[in-house]
């Protein structure tokens, strides 16, 4: 299977920007709905939620299923409360993240947890779980609410396991490529699914749209974990070098511990597992990743998974969204930020 | 209304034993169920709901749905499915409940969270959440599903009240009631409908069982807010006084508030909004509800709610069950522990 073009690495265009302007109006139609949902009598629910909700994140979840809907011809109006849905989903996962990883910072504001407290994030984050089910029971499609909710339960394992896994420089590659499919790709792969099924089309076209979706989120995981330890990350409110604080295990440290001789493992064990880490070591490793290419390699994969996406969407009808579906996935691998 | 006999009070009998014995078959269904579906190929999941769930709950809220559906002479099968639903809800709450308050102990042993971590008792709690709602969508029931994420968006809204009036001390009776409704008596109210439900009964006794379920867990809730000022607690694994410690606005609290003097104002504000307290203030807290005679207005309160659940179970069918209902409530007032 032919790599993408690398020439497209560091592209400053993003196509999230056209598929924003592309379903503009559908678009406000979920925001309005997202906003109204996220209401509740008690003033913390909404207070807490709306800091998170409206910090500006790039809704790429619920544009996933608009897309989907639209791409498909569906001209009813049931995707809105199902895009709405895949946000809360996406927005307590959030929520329940920034406690887990005790995280200060959430698209460039002070997260949630850091604001309001951890306990407030975990309460307002089943708040929101239980909402995007109460929407999805409103439009009542047993195959949606099949197909979210088993996306929240592979969620929840995914996030088990980078729990598990972090600090373990055992971890294998198949356990990173399972975890990251669970925690980021099945929500990605849902969202699609959700508008082809909306749209009520065929088995074979609802498979084909999640897995586009599916090779996106991974594609994407993939790019986000190399861009940790080489991408200006502050444009988007991140800080390099985040995953490595925490000895996330990633794809670029799991092959460059596959390669690694006996004093660059003990390095990587220092650092990752015992988390003793002094200010020159990200530096260090930087280098040991350059040293046996696992950057470029790991974006190779991630290419690879970006192909699959591709050859997914050339099952669906012909029509511009397709080519938009099509520059996100190759924007996801090869965006610099 | 008349109270219910004071003389219950202390009754050694609990009526849970019996309803335990006459739906042993059934129960003994649901935990067969709740045992294999909350496996996961993530190991640490059924350790950490393992550790939780067989730790020897009392299972009252998926006997409620039993015996509900019971009652209504129900043959099918329908209700373990949606009874190991009900407990997955309430687990899921407990886990992230033990991480807001800090908990070390729950059922007397030791809780997930200080023995797994918050972040695995939160994330655990979101795939116990997760897979309820894949349970009740196999299931199938629109009517079910919105009962019980309904009751899990309230459930959110209870504990989020509950985390916003705690140290405050200008707390009203009014906003106590609400609270303990949403956090506690919901997922009772829940549990009973969806046993009548399920038994496809007429809208008027699934309201009788609801209400009768709503009546139990409002009793319920505030004679174990007295409790924590009375009984001896550790037969259940918990210490008395923890309420006091942490700061939370209860029923006996609230009215002694009421009729305090400018002295024992300042004394409940610096004990339950700065927490700052020393040894002796326990003692003195319970001097200041015996003085104001709050312990026992406020069982005759939950007794006013008993009534109401008794009167409820009134439209039901004459079933034996039905007068183990009544004994339950009337047990959930005047029990000592």
């Amino acid at each position: 299977m032919p790599l993408l073009n690398k020439a497209h690495r560091g592209t400053p265009e993003n196509p999230l920007n056209q598929l924003t302007a592309l379903l503009k109006g559908d678009l406000q139609a979920v925001n309005t709905l997202i906003l109204e949902r996220m209401q509740s009598e008690i003033p913390l629910i909404p207070k807490l939620a709306g800091h998170l909700i409206s910090a500006g994140g790039k809704r790429i979840r619920p544009l996933l299923t608009l897309a989907s809907a639209a791409l498909f011809g569906y001209t009813g109006a049931r995707q809105y409360k199902l895009a709405a849905c895949v946000e809360f989903i996406h927005a307590a996962t959030l929520l329940h993240d920034d406690v887990v990883d005790s995280s200060d910072q959430r698209r460039g504001k002070a997260s949630a947890n850091s604001m309001f407290g951890n306990e407030a994030a975990v309460l307002v984050g089943d708040f929101l779980f239980s909402r995007s089910f109460q929407l999805m029971i409103e439009d009542g499609s047993l195959d949606v609410l099949r197909i979210l909710s088993n996306a929240s339960a592979v969620i929840a394992e995914g996030e088990v396991m980078q729990l598990s896994t972090t600090n373990d420089t055992d971890t294998t590659e198949e356990q990173y490529k399972r975890m990251i499919r669970s925690k980021t790709a099945e929500l990605f792969a849902a969202a699609c699914e959700t508008g082809a099924v909306v749209a009520g089309r065929s088995a074979a076209e609802c498979k084909a749209m999640r897995d586009y979706g599916m090779n996106l989120g991974i594609a994407f995981q993939i790019s986000d974990d190399v861009l940790d330890y080489t991408a200006e990350r502050e444009r988007l409110g991140k800080s390099l070098g985040d995953d490595f604080k925490e000895g996330k295990m990633t794809l670029p440290v799991i092959r460059a511990l596959a390669k690694a001789d006996r004093t660059e493992k003990k390095f990587w064990q220092r650092c990752l597992s015992d988390l003793d880490q002094s200010d020159k070591d990200f530096k260090e490793a930087v280098a040991l990743l350059h040293k046996h290419d696992t950057l470029n390699d790991s974006l190779d994969e991630a290419r690879r998974y970006a192909e699959q996406g591709i050859q997914a969407l050339a099952a669906l009808p012909k029509h511009p969204l397709r080519e938009h579906l099509k520059d996100l996935i190759i924007f996801a691998v090869e965006r610099d930020y």
